[in-house]
């Protein structure tokens, strides 16, 4: 039998093909899909991209795929039930179950019934996980009342410490001629407007008021990278990343669970400097397993799998690893 | 002869007409105008609504009025320019004048040729003035990039700090009760979803994320509230607004020019709170006069009166200032 796992993310929706021993027999990648953060139809076009072009390369009719689940944030009832009914319109297989994006997370890196899981993308939350379930939840409140320590956050923090270091109420930064040269194209003048204002704060003004605020995620990886430089105002930024999402790890912490915790999401996964803050801080209390994943792929396959009452064991989880991680 | 006056602001537009002697003919108040934070079209047409009201009360025609100002805010020369024409066409008299909002209000609190203004409204920004003109702009960078100790930026904090408490990642506040029952007309309950996550705080979520985010400007007045009951967390969010306009007032400041200094905008002539913080820090210097203004249409009256040759002194201040601040 085969299993149908996608893991839909803010920038990708990831799909695979697998069989019940975990090895890869079909694998695609198509836009975001996150309802969130774009339409529910664009999410739709995602996951049946991804998830037909999965199924082509394996060789799978609806009919073959036993079991398939989909790792996504911020599907309500209403939302899930209507993105359900048109994937399998358009060809996905029948069972098909949703589970959120943090569970998928979570079991992409422990197969242990109870531990934690914190996820720092272009947003960011912490979930505790008792019997396989979520049960309890803290912030992933979104780019205008949470996200603390996200993509976004980290990226709204560069752009605010460029613009306030240009208009004199913040201390210099190299933070400002990269966002103006990712942000405008341009190095940085002396240039003033006809109210005595610089020309550069107008042109980051301008860049970041055209798109969407979740774009400002794009700043994020400016600030490692100034960080990496020695900038106090780039080190700063990412120090305080870290402790917001330990105060948030820490909302879902008790004392009858003391890990294992698994780290995803680009912020945690794709670099140290923070994953290390949110480590030194979880660990303080004792030395649970910590593992970090790229994405909640692989844990969209073990829960198909479950669902379909196929044993997990060490072996099929590790081919499960090894196989979705070769992926592009 | 007749001079129209029209201060745009973020909540409200009014307009007056004024004799060469300071006295008010007619008064006029209509929507917001501002082309930032709404769009051209409707500033079209609340100044047009109010200027020909205004008109209309105190009997004049296009013809008799010899000069208009109209002091608005974030106009480029292209918006500026088709404003200009829009409302002319609609019957405003045609020598009128677009004049930032934070030169009118700098005009409304005093006729020293230099000086310094803070607005804090919705937005918020400081000026340097000399020889009646703009020298220097700080911040005005909008909700996304600055305007920080304004109206939204408080609010901002406030409904952050309410869904912290909420999520156990801040400390306890009277916000939490406040901003539900004005954001969902409900009392807090401890209801979870099946997430984990308390229902209050997915109720603000909806509530908020719903709207446009400057209306979050909307909870500003919560925040003076729970001060006045001694909310640590309130408290703490005013400090920091009087810092955060501290620092941009500083940024402006320049040792040939003392004073005066002119606050305006709901947040610093509403309620003292912080307009005492940053009078406090920018008298340490020093003791330039301080004067409060609750916007800036004697401002734009003052520089009609000036663009015509009539000379403003105290006397046709004072009664500019009387009669206009007389008005509902």
């Amino acid at each position: 039998m085969r299993y149908l796992a996608i893991d839909v993310g803010g920038t990708s929706t990831r799909a695979a093909v697998v069989d019940e021993h975990g090895n890869c027999a079909g694998y695609s990648v198509a836009g975001s899909g996150n309802p969130t953060s774009s339409d529910p139809d664009s999410a739709a076009a995602s996951i049946i991209s991804a998830g037909l072009a999965a199924m082509a390369e394996a060789g799978s009719t609806p009919g073959d795929v036993a079991r398939g689940v989909i790792g996504i944030a911020g599907a309500t009832r209403e939302t899930g039930d209507w993105l359900l009914a048109e994937v399998v319109r358009a060809g996905l297989p029948k069972r098909l179950t949703l589970e959120p994006d943090l569970l998928a997370a979570y079991h992409s890196g422990s197969l242990a019934a109870d531990g934690y899981a914190l996820v720092a993308g272009t947003g960011a939350a912490a979930v505790r996980i008792r019997g396989g379930r979520i049960e309890a939840t803290r912030d992933g409140l979104g780019w205008l009342l949470g996200d603390a320590g996200s993509g976004f956050w980290i990226g709204h923090c560069a752009v605010r410490a460029a613009t306030s270091a240009l208009d004199d109420r913040g201390p210099p930064t190299v933070l400002v001629s990269r966002i103006l040269a990712l942000s405008g194209g341009s190095a940085p003048t002396e240039e003033l407007d006809r109210y005595g204002r610089l020309a550069d704060v107008r042109r980051i003004m301008d860049d970041v008021y055209r798109g969407r605020p979740v774009e400002l995620a794009r700043f994020a990886p400016l600030v490692f990278e100034a960080a990496d430089t020695g900038d106090d105002v780039a080190r700063g930024i990412l120090a305080d990343a870290a402790d917001a999402l330990a105060t948030t790890l820490a909302a879902v912490v008790v004392a009858d669970i003391a890990g294992p915790l698994v780290l995803a999401g680009s912020i945690l996964s794709q670099r140290a400097a923070v994953a290390e803050g949110v480590i030194r801080s979880f660990s303080a209390g004792g030395h649970p397993p910590v593992v970090t994943v790229p994405d909640g792929l692989v844990g969209a396959a073990v829960m198909a799998l479950r669902d379909h009452g196929v044993p997990v064991t060490d072996d099929v989880f590790d081919r499960l690893r090894a196989s979705l991680t070769a992926q592009p």
